[in-house]
């Protein structure tokens, strides 16, 4: 299959033309960025919905209750879930975590989780890609479960319409998307399991907690208790959910939504642009040269920093896949 | 003070001017490079040793009774517990939980818990500039005390020259290390709680773990049983330490190792450079253009980081304090 070929196959909503560009872009294959940049162009009226909370909090099963609901009203869905693997080693441990057989057979959700054996920071960036491949092959809802709390947590959020911050009782303390930090990255605030012992009072500390908080952008954040098991909740979920970008398209908020994801994600690959001209010594001969001198102390990090940064610079070619 | 009586007094070891320093550190403080390459320059003979694990391991205790039988040894101590605030919000949620009151009259132990009130990814270089102040003070070992697990870790340790993992029993799951993806990144694994049920097995589990793992260097990671509460192992693990210190000594591996953190540490500072530039589009004009333009779709994230690593590049001015 041609680049060009693959990538009109992905906009005709071919599945095995989208699990194929994902693959390319898990192994950052030769000439994706470029495909990934034709793909961004052509666009896609897309809801991307962030799904985030601490590990034990039941995003799966969540993630999984929300794509069958939205499969209800007739949506077409993409789902992926991130996958951090190890920095140091190749493999992926928690692959197998999701559990979406039901969801299996409909040809209405793409599921996806994604692993990236490259650079540090990699993670983040081919799931930013990822939606854009789903956007471009005419998803109208792209939901994206991240796992733990972190970066790459943020880099998520960055990239999304709608953020979801998932808590639910009985973790020990009580808010944690308050311990976690990510309490005013939330544009919704989902209580799950809430047929549980000390769910009520989960979602009034975090309505408490949203009073205090700073955030003012013309949305009242809300706080929607659901038990994903049971099903329970989760339609007035994807109202709350329907709600929030009929809110962003109203109110002029989503042009300043889509200008901060566009700035984060160039930010986001130039960083990846540098890293991957200091990211091994070994190679370069010069870059060998600058660290040793930092090593023995000849030359500091800042100064060597800056030299480096100018002599990236002039590596670029704007005409050549650079990444 | 002058910002070069400041670089002299925290080299003479003034306990006053280190903390000022690393509040310029924390603040990101005009000048504050020009006085950390100095001090880097200058440099130390310390032991840099990292100390991660997950929530609920009991780091800050181990850290203690760390410094405790360091200090037994008559070794002057610097500690950094690392501190994430809310990428968000200002403020910092878990100031106030490092406890180590027992050390806080000891003028050989300097304890710092820093924050950073900036942009992201800058709580990694700040504590690294923070060891490089404590170094240039002449403090024999520094401990970086972290908190979670994510990509501040990972450059938290690379910024060590021994990486302590820490394990505990009844986390649930029993080797949170490999879990967590930082199996590897160990130089030393501990049993925290050593005096549990299920310590024995942590120990035995991490120690076939180590023999499927692919890291080959010369040094065979040991697994340190310790109850950093009652104080037991606590020696052996000093002992353990000093045996690293002195394997990467002899072995010629320290060498290497600093080549690596002085590259992990370029490639930081690089990409914070970068990240200064793109971070705010509301300040210039030129970048809220690009950045509108990818958000329109007329360009794509891809093409727009290149073109703006070669204008970033070119507004780099090597004599003056670029960040």
């Amino acid at each position: 299959v041609k680049p060009k070929e693959l990538v009109e196959r992905v906009q005709a909503g071919e599945t095995a033309a989208i699990a194929r560009m994902l693959t390319r872009v898990e192994r950052g294959a030769d000439g994706v960025h470029d495909q990934i940049a034709e793909l961004y162009r052509a666009g896609g009226d897309t809801h991307v919905i962030g799904v985030t909370g601490a590990p034990g909090s039941g995003k799966s099963t969540l993630v999984a209750a929300l794509a069958q609901a939205y499969r209800r009203r007739k949506a077409t869905l993409g789902v992926v879930a991130v996958d951090p693997s190890s920095p140091y080693s190749g493999g992926s441990i928690l692959g197998d975590r999701i559990r979406m057989h039901e969801l299996g057979d409909d040809p209405g959700v793409f599921v996806r989780s994604m692993a990236t054996r490259g650079a540090l920071g990699g993670l983040a960036r081919a799931t930013v890609d990822a939606v854009t491949v789903l956007a471009a092959a005419g998803k109208d809802v792209v939901l994206i479960e991240t796992v733990g709390v972190g970066q790459d947590e943020v880099e998520i959020a960055q990239a999304s319409h709608s953020t979801l911050v998932v808590s639910v009782p009985g973790l020990g303390d009580e808010i944690q998307a308050l311990k976690a930090g990510v309490l005013e990255i939330a544009d919704v605030h989902v209580v799950n399991k809430s047929d549980r012992p000390g769910a009520d009072k989960v979602v009034a500390e975090l309505r408490d907690a949203l009073r205090l908080s700073r955030r003012q952008t013309g949305w009242r954040v809300p706080v929607q208790a659901v038990s994903a098991e049971r099903g329970t909740g989760v339609d007035d979920l994807v109202d709350v959910l329907d709600r929030h970008r009929g809110w962003l398209v109203e109110s002029g908020a989503l042009e300043l939504r889509e200008r901060d994801m566009a700035a984060a994600r160039v930010r986001s690959i130039l960083q990846d642009l540098v890293m991957t001209q200091v990211h091994d010594p070994t190679t370069d001969a010069d870059l060998a040269a600058t660290v040793e001198e930092v090593r023995a102390r000849k030359i500091d990090p800042y100064h060597a920093a800056r030299d480096l940064l100018r002599a990236a610079s002039q590596g670029v070619d704007p005409t050549q896949e650079a990444l």
